[in-house]
């Protein structure tokens, strides 16, 4: 499975109220080619049974899997990879406790730390924040813009990732930047119908 | 290495602006014989020097070291164990992801929690809160008092640990209802003198 294609973030608070499975189900019916299970709220016991049947899911569609920053989520419900922030443990750390196979994507801002993330081991390299965003997080909020993924592109060898504020509006400058994949949470998750949006960013692919 | 004598927490938060590595060491030269890493605020890849910092001291104690919640960050530092709340993943999933000879502590406030746990593969149980305590976590601030310990060792067979508001005034107490270890968090980490506090909490063994 390449990173390459939609990829959603499914994060249970930016879900509107609705089930966060059956949103993921939506995505994945409009052509997500990647999910992520995202909760940094509640803790690893309680999500338990969503990042369970969010994997149950990926299998079906054949879809990839990641979880977001926890390395024993990831394994314990058998996802196929795990995304780490900057202030996550390493690519290196988590490349020693995972097998050979797993996906490690890494959060970078700037060519200097996707370069770090590369070397210490990352499967994909995500750059952001494309646009703004509503998110509070620091690594969704430090400004990245199209231009600075094409300069990560040019050097990094493994695939990388927009992220930050894309919806079907903004994502052709960032595939045109050489994105290959695209995150979103909000365009999907916040969509009033959230397969005809998966299926409206999946179309700029083409 | 077994669960027996004196378990000191290390929360950065509860040590007083004092290094929290500088702490530990006071009271594993005062006589711990079992250290927690514990840090709910700051993200994993930031913890991951001072949780380094832990074990190796540890090792040269001879002393067991526990990593708090996060099975990941206690392989990533070569903890003997990891110890999980009723929110965290739960100790049967934590089995498969770990060593056979991994220790896996539990926190519980009853005796079903208490038979739940052990049944899942907890190494050891913990029970609390033996008094009030100031700490805001819902573990922590749930009431179970000695004669809860006493009951929970009636029917557990894997040692089982007092946790929650105990100090040397009332570590006695808690020995008395049967338990093998006693866990303290500002008993020492707040303690002007942490090795003479945790020398204070030793002398109850004897």
């Amino acid at each position: 499975m390449s990173i390459r294609g939609l990829y959603v973030i499914i994060d249970p608070d930016a879900c509107g109220g609705r089930d966060p499975v059956d949103v993921a189900r939506q995505a994945l019916a409009g052509g997500a080619s990647i999910i992520q299970w995202r909760d940094k709220r509640r803790e690893k016991g309680v999500q338990l049974a969503d990042a369970r049947a969010l994997g149950k899911l990926c299998k079906e569609y054949g879809a990839l899997y990641i979880v977001n920053d926890h390395v024993d989520l990831a394994l314990a419900v058998a996802a196929d990879g795990v995304h780490v922030g900057q202030g996550d443990l390493p690519a290196d750390v988590v490349r020693g406790l995972v097998p050979d196979s797993f996906v490690i994507g890494a959060s970078t801002n700037n060519v200097d730390e996707a370069r770090a993330a590369e070397v210490a081991g990352a499967s994909y390299i995500a750059v952001g924040s494309m646009f703004p965003t509503a998110s509070k997080e620091p690594e969704r909020t430090r400004a990245a813009t199209p231009e600075r993924l094409r300069e990560v592109k040019a050097v990094v060898d493994v695939p990388v990732v927009g992220i930050g504020g894309i919806d079907a509006s903004t994502i052709s400058e960032v595939l045109a930047a050489g994105a290959d994949a695209v995150a979103v949470i909000s365009a999907v998750c916040g969509a009033e119908d959230p397969k005809a949006a998966a299926e409206a960013l999946v179309a700029a692919f083409n």
